[in-house]
């Protein structure tokens, strides 16, 4: 059906066939570089000061947590819990998705409220169960009283406010730009080594179509259409048919995008979520209520398709699945700059 | 003094030169490779173990902390707080020394209570108040489900028992004695390069024996005596004299090290502190109750020396104390093994 819709529909609507064979193919191939914005190129000075501040405790209140803390680059760029724990003990509403690939989402967070990871960035360094920092202008004085931090964002930005909360976020989402694991099993598959995946991928490979998950993972990270502009989400409703496991693992109680718009359509739809490493990043779910990927992908049968899957079915999906495991790049650790004879962190 | 002790003292004992001028000068160049125990030599694939298991959060109960949260090997070795923050949000009794040159220490914590790297290693992960893990066969048994260490620790230590809670503090210490910063200005003005440290420096680091520091800041980590055995520690009571200090900075609350002994001679007896790169970790002594070094140097040179200094000979001490900072060397970041299709932290 892809192979027809590809030859077909040029013809009826007009559109390229470059276009057409981002959207019709259900599998792809990740990129092994992220477009980055007219207004925030990628280059090393910033992805080094991104880097710099991503891993940097002091852009909380106490200097207890970093970005890392709860999306940890050394691993699968989750903290692996239901729900991260920030400042003071408090936890998150919602569990953290990886970091990883996410420069291939168009739209960010679990409800979608971020258009970038510029925009994005932001959040969670102001959240008061996060990193908990009292404004944007407390970040900045903050980080202007680190001599290191001042030379790099004259150096990477420029002009007389090149220290902004703007640019914090520009540096971080240039970081975060370079996280992409790519040669998967199933992108070397793609690329026409047959010898890539399992009998087993191969077999859950057809089930992903057959079932209907890649109707929604669908795209470059199986997030979606790969084309869409920034800041366009792909949503869906979670979940769609009512199962006994809304109640077994509290689907329901959070009304997901819902909550950002207050529009009554919006009720429980969430953006589809990534399938690059999710074999790594249990447990699963906006509120991380469910521990397994087997169980996982039977919950989404159920709740998203109405289908219920054989445990051979179940197998198989997640031997596919596991064939989306990228290669994690080497990362030199950075060098969080000092503050010489004092610290900026009294109780 | 000392070129007189170097020369003299060979032929009045019969000892070494080679040891004399270890024991008997107060600057000592910093050693670029750390010994390590004859039964924990340090290999290239321990210390990959050892920096996994550093970095890892699962090493506390609940996987929001790991060993570099407190120690930050990307910054000074520390958190630059005054008592660290455990999981639950707990508060520790004293402040985090720093992990950078540890290895240079002849016993560890400030109470001196850990022989070696490897016992002080094994503290923290079992502490209630920093990384809470209920016991040694509680850490065994989590770490037993990760794949990755199974292999391992398997392939580093062999035989039947590879993966011990002896051995996880093995392959921590093993990392962590390649964590040196050599070729401080220090350093290299005793290797001859006399533009290494500035005038002010210079007339700190006479100051620094005039007034009495070299007697206990000595040794290749200005930490005490560099050829003690290890697990010999080195300590001096601390505050010495009387003074304002005591109670401005609530110097006498904690007992050091008579809370190991209860010997009534231990009473506020503290190991001597390196001061490789003091200047960087803020905030001083066992409290972290003060924030700058300036204060530091004024507090040490009163409470243990009874000596009130001007602010002119505070600052060419700190000059001099700036030229401890050390090259602080490029590392790789670690893959922490992973457990694909669930988590080991399920709430």
């Amino acid at each position: 059906m892809n192979v027809l819709l590809k030859s077909v529909l040029p013809i009826f609507f007009g559109v390229t066939l470059t276009v057409l064979s981002v959207t019709a193919s259900a599998f792809e191939v990740l990129p092994e570089v992220a477009p980055a914005p007219a207004d925030n190129p990628t280059t090393p000075a910033k992805v080094e000061l991104g880097k710099q501040l991503y891993f940097d405790q002091r852009l909380s209140v106490n200097g207890t947590v970093s970005c890392n803390s709860c999306h940890s680059v050394m691993a699968n760029g989750t903290d692996n819990r239901p729900v991260s724990v920030g400042v003071f003990d408090k936890r998150g509403g919602r569990s953290a998705p990886t970091v990883w690939n996410a420069a291939f989402l168009s739209t960010q967070f679990w409800d979608g409220r971020a258009a970038s990871l510029e925009d994005q960035a932001k959040g969670p360094i102001l959240a008061g169960v996060e990193m908990g920092m009292p404004s944007e202008a407390a970040v900045v004085a903050r980080l202007k009283k680190i001599p290191g931090y001042v030379t790099q964002f004259k150096a990477v930005f420029g002009g007389e406010d090149s220290l902004s909360y703007d640019n914090v976020a520009r540096a971080i989402a240039a970081f975060e730009r370079t996280l992409i694991t790519p040669n998967s099993a199933v992108d070397r598959h793609l690329k026409g080594d047959k010898s890539a995946l399992s009998a087993a991928a191969k077999r859950g490979m057809t089930l992903m179509e057959k079932v209907g998950c890649t109707s929604c993972h669908t795209g470059p990270n199986y997030s979606g259409p790969g084309n869409l502009p920034v800041g366009q989400g792909f949503f869906q409703r979670f979940p769609s048919f009512p199962s006994k496991y809304d109640k077994q693992y509290d689907l329901k109680a959070d009304l997901g995008r819902h909550e950002v718009t207050q529009a009554a359509a919006d009720k429980h739809m969430w953006r589809v979520p990534t399938l690059r490493n999710v074999a790594l990043t249990a447990p699963y779910f906006h509120n991380g209520s469910v521990p397994t990927l087997d169980e996982a992908v039977r919950v989404m049968a159920k709740s998203q398709l109405n289908k219920e899957l054989t445990n051979a079915e179940v197998s198989d999906i997640v031997a596919f699945l596991d064939g989306l495991n990228g290669e994690f790049p080497k990362i030199t650790m950075p060098r969080l700059p000092e503050t010489p004879n004092g610290t900026l962190l009294e109780e």
